[in-house]
């Protein structure tokens, strides 16, 4: 039996020095393991649901897919715990995706191991996206307010992140969430790539925390032309998003942002 | 030449409908690979400073040190470029800690992988940590408030998690910074192992951000009887907190807390 995104327990609440126990509900954080065409990539603690499509969007952010298509997506978890089933995601795409290298284990050739080098190895393997619209002021400063009105189980529990995908009119086409800021997005990046949905680079994504390298990164690897956050970036955030001819806001609350590249259009008078 | 901790960017800041163009200050992110005796056992991006200790406590949270000590910490980049030179650090015990398994690159046997499965393996490893001491509510209704004025980083860049030692009577040991939450975790256990410091079981952790199973795991590895976080923990945190008979309080603000499990003792009228 599958558990849920959330579980109750009982919580005692302190407010103005006295204990109140009261149920309280908590979001469910469960391993999940992604292997592509039978190679483990990843082990990841992720909020249950929309694993498909997180084991879809993980592959293509970390550049895994190459050139091939997805062919099927499943479950192939075993043994005796009935738990562990839905924990173990397999993305077949018949042996055309490069074998995935064993990154940890045995000592890396990791000479220049750096942001800048990093960034080089992100160029090399990606176009530049280019920003195919330029987006209004006020529609990235509106954003996380039109996102939250989407997120359903941070309203219940108060822990998870979102991520979603917007459009130039500022209409709010795809969210999803997760304990984790960098699922969230695969699982975006995941569900659009799925629907053969190809038209990133005239969208925005939009995501909860803070803006870093790996953001930026997985935005990048997807296409999006236009990434905004709810907090501050990093450098290397910045530097990638430069990179790749992105538009990235940081701080994008109160009807306020920070543009740190990138082109907007401000609002008439 | 190393590179600093926070990076001057050029912003455009968009304020009632206009944009300004002013200097900000951003945190840096980098890469770090951790090697253990001269096997590769992560790579995380991070900002840099406290290297050693980020090093020290990854291997410590994750249970790779088993009973060996410390002997030696260095960097050990090399190559032409300058900047890696200080983003791979190798952790030394002669030998003594076990052989890190590869986790990453085959089909491991993970039959049973769940979040059940994953705390009886750590069951197996650590012991309870009990708490020793019994904090009393107010200190960690207050601990946030007090941490953040040890956060300089913060204040200039809002792009930083911290993390927290503090004593019964409310006083903070140490603080530590970093982009990633788990980094931050990392310093300070790595700062107390490489320091000796083996008190934890009377002394508080506290972490900003959510509590997820990550960072209870890393708080029980280094004997913490007691974690407060600022925002939610997740199922599994307060199963693992529960499991190791640690205090577990989360909503750490504005004077109010969550008690998830433990005890914590009232202030009297």
């Amino acid at each position: 039996m599958r558990r849920g995104r959330t579980e109750k327990v009982l919580v005692q609440r302190l407010r103005a020095g006295t204990l109140q126990r009261v149920p309280d509900e908590v979001v469910v954080e469960e391993p999940l393991e992604i292997r592509l065409d039978g190679h483990l990539v990843a082990t990841t603690m992720r909020t249950p649901g929309n694993d498909y499509e997180l084991a879809v969007g993980f592959c293509l952010g970390d550049g895994l897919l190459g050139e091939a298509k997805v062919l099927s997506v499943r479950y192939c978890g075993q043994g005796p715990a009935v738990e562990s089933e839905y924990n173990v995601v397999t993305v077949e795409t018949g042996g055309r995706a490069p074998v995935p290298e064993p990154r940890i284990g045995n000592v890396s050739s990791s000479c220049g191991l750096c942001g800048t080098s990093t960034l080089v190895d992100m160029s090399t393997r990606l176009a530049p996206v280019g920003a195919e619209v330029v987006f209004r002021a006020s529609v990235l400063a509106g954003i996380a307010d039109q996102v939250s009105e989407h997120q359903d189980l941070f309203t219940r529990t108060g822990g998870l992140h979102a991520a979603g995908v917007f459009t130039p009119a500022g209409e709010v086409e795809l969210v999803r969430e997760d304990i984790g800021r960098h699922n969230a997005v695969d699982k975006v990046n995941g569900r659009r790539l799925l629907d053969g949905r190809f038209d990133s680079g005239s969208l925005g994504l939009f995501v909860s925390g803070r803006a870093s390298f790996e953001m930026v990164q997985k935005a990048w690897a997807a296409g999006f032309g236009t990434l905004v956050a709810v907090s501050a970036p990093s450098s290397l955030a910045v530097e990638a998003a430069r990179a790749a001819g992105m538009t990235l806001a940081g701080f994008a609350r109160g009807g306020n942002i920070n543009l740190y590249c990138g082109e907007i259009e401000l609002d008439g008078p």
